[in-house]
């Protein structure tokens, strides 16, 4: 513990139960001296275990709508006031496909649930932070990161549709880097972070088998989520102070591979 | 002319008027020798001359909005019956954001017209690709163009949402570039063009001052509406049949530049 | 056959035998109506057939050290002489790494060896270039294609040095692109061809293990010399005469996979 | 200071006065409690004042020909006896061009001077990395930095053969990253820092216009080499174990421009 965010206080969406990446980031937080309000829609709220973490870091939960312009809102309004002042960092982890959820396949997509993964899962990230500016509740300097997936680079038949959610995403982290970045030196950063065997993550199918691909493709095999968590941490931190509009991949290195030795000897037995 | 898309039958979408990419995609196609149809919006329709152009490349013009299924469904049934048989080429040349035309700021979005700007230039080109491989419209070997604009990757301030809409549109090239690769070896990529002087383009603040821009940063300068029609055609043609899932740079060099001479003068006559 | 080459006199380096891209390419644009000499190393001169090639293409072929400035001036001499005029377009398929030849593990390089893969796989095609430049022998909008490999974005092991080598290759297109774009018009890519079965290719081991990994990996499956022949010809005709300084993936998708249904399905059975 | 680095010893190589980014690095890390030996080549030590440097951080300064395989292996030797164990983070900041130097052409390259330029620049990143590999002087999970710049992905006309240089190093980065990330979980990145008002920086023609357009570019302006060292201080850190074989841009978001309304501004005056 390096008291690494002392004295800077923030938002965490996304903590669901201890798997998630974002119930990492907030222990992590915690433990670096930062202060920050828990978020989450009230039906994960029902689902998850958020209330623990909330004691555990001696904070709240807002419950919020990610959708929601009131509820960013009112978000904003009560973090802001429980806080006593502006925010230093945001984290958005939110994301969510009806389409994978009930297994449509990529050639049968609905496309109407293709929109509202698109909203939920990204044009969330533009309200969070339209919301966010338009409210004037950014410190100067401040930094925000939100949780891609490689899917938005290169094809994985089964992400689905969350590939053109994670694309979008990363868009508007540009956009509105250079926006908030001009006026106020926010910096806005994407992690693409390994396949992680968060709750929500296990729901795809043949997660096990596509962990052990990535794993093996990877030179420093798959990242925890609590070493995304560590990494997220130096984004939030005063050492990151100039990286912006970038989409970081924490990922052991599988981004650069074009093949491994482990994943080709697997095609050398196969002969 | 070289009749290099002799015997190819396809459908061209999105020609407005003379100033359209897509309308010099129909003109070169037809020289070439390929046989298509056109389509456009029924609103499009009626504010341009596209029955011109259906003359002079002797077809029809079918209407259909582009965001609707049974649109598409009816467009796939009326064009191979017109054109006796399967499709060898699609263009898909679509695009409207509802925050550009209405000059919303980025900071001001309207997030249902973002949605809105998506459906209509990025989930169209889904839409076009699901209904044609669920009627089995496509000839294997089949080539799919969508025009798309380095706002994708890079930050344009002027280009505001339509930049989510058009990195949607790549990774939909992507995503289906798999899948119908797989089964039927199509091809599907996306062309980004320069900044070009379409009716459609020529709405964009400051446009003048930014294709100016662009054309000095371009070693070869801005690319025409015509040139783009020249690779488009390429792109249908047997040279590139192992080209796929790729977003190719037609842009005189741009994409590739840190900085021209020509730009750097400007901020050597500031000192 | 479309006569697209009609009227357009280059130079096509590297065909050694009829495994190789170069040779394909020599075919193709004979049969698209080009003109060319033929040039290779005096030692490549030896072990081929290229004389059956020149025969073939009713042409010539002039000795050339591609690392050696006096070699590419008396080429150009001759070439033009021979050609009766400037040139239109120009090959370059140039490469060979000492470590990879003689096995040395990416651990214990030879870095003299190093530096003369580098010397003559990547500024090789700078003095290709430069001597052109001085000697004026280009024709305004020619066409410059070099042959690289994907190795030069991501990690394959058994590539060893030959990865920075195209990473020059790749870079000089770029800055020389620049150049002579800004200068003549003309346009330089490179591109990045599917591990190809040539004689050259070959000599890396566990080679066919490795294409079986590219090809399942690929949606379209690797492309082919001859594939590779056709896509060359179109950058070297007229409808792609905006398209510079980029690296073209002709690798029926790879490049853009994530992971495909075929390689997922090895780690399946493992399990 | 949080004492981010205590416990970890290293190497810092390139530090040849204040305006050094690897001068701020060695400050930084000093600070934050790390151990580390200072190098550079016998050379930059007559012109420098890297003694007071060694004095401030209380350490010694070892001399090495960075091109020298027996320089390094001294280097290793004296470096782990001085500070009684192997490496964890080791900086590499070396690069030297003779062509730009001597103001050479890019259209009139020396050669032989490129491939100094790479064996200087690159390959010595190469060197150091496989004399560290072959005496086993890195602990598992040392963290390794090169500086780069972005003219290993786009064109900059001043930047000469540096591009190239550029280049290789950045694979080198990928390379031996697999190499050592998958023997001992070492990761290797490459920092893309703003131009930067170093001694050897300015020594780049026009240097101060191409400052100011670099400025005025990037959102939050360019990043200095203070903030350089920040940024790297957190890649050498534990907060960053799962990030490997990147290149990480830090420059204030050029990188992820394609205009901005700054630049434009001058285009718009001038019409």
């Amino acid at each position: 513990m390096y008291n690494l965010l002392k004295g800077k206080v923030g938002i965490i969406s996304g903590a669901l139960d201890k798997n998630s990446i974002a119930w990492k980031i907030a222990e992590t937080a915690h433990a670096e001296g930062a202060k920050f309000v828990l978020t989450n829609a009230p039906v994960a709220l029902r689902m998850g275990t958020i209330q623990e973490l909330a004691e555990k870091c001696n904070t709240i939960v807002i419950p919020a709508d990610a959708t929601s312009i009131a509820d960013w809102e009112n978000l904003y309004e009560k973090a802001t006031e429980h806080l006593g002042g502006k925010l230093d960092f945001a984290l958005h982890s939110i994301g969510m496909s009806p389409n994978v959820r009930k297994k449509k396949d990529y050639g049968d997509l609905n496309h109407a649930w293709t929109l509202k993964a698109i909203d939920i899962s990204a044009l969330s990230f533009h309200k969070m932070l339209q919301v966010a500016e338009k409210m004037d509740v950014l410190n100067d300097e401040a930094s925000i990161v939100a949780l891609s997936y490689i899917a938005a680079q290169r094809t994985f038949p089964d992400y689905n549709d969350m590939a053109h959610a994670k694309a979008v995403l990363e868009s508007i982290a540009r956009s509105y880097g250079y926006r908030l970045g001009t006026s106020k030196k926010v910096r806005i950063n994407t992690v693409s972070q390994s396949p992680t065997a968060t709750t929500a993550g296990t729901g795809v199918g043949g997660f096990d088998a596509f962990m052990n691909y990535a794993d093996k493709m990877s030179p420093l095999g798959n990242a925890s989520a609590q070493e995304c968590a560590d990494f997220v941490i130096s984004l939030f931190s005063d050492f990151t102070k100039k990286v912006t509009m970038q989409n970081l991949f924490h990922d052991g290195g599988f981004s650069s591979m074009g093949v491994s030795e482990d994943v080709m000897d697997m095609f050398r037995d196969e002969k």
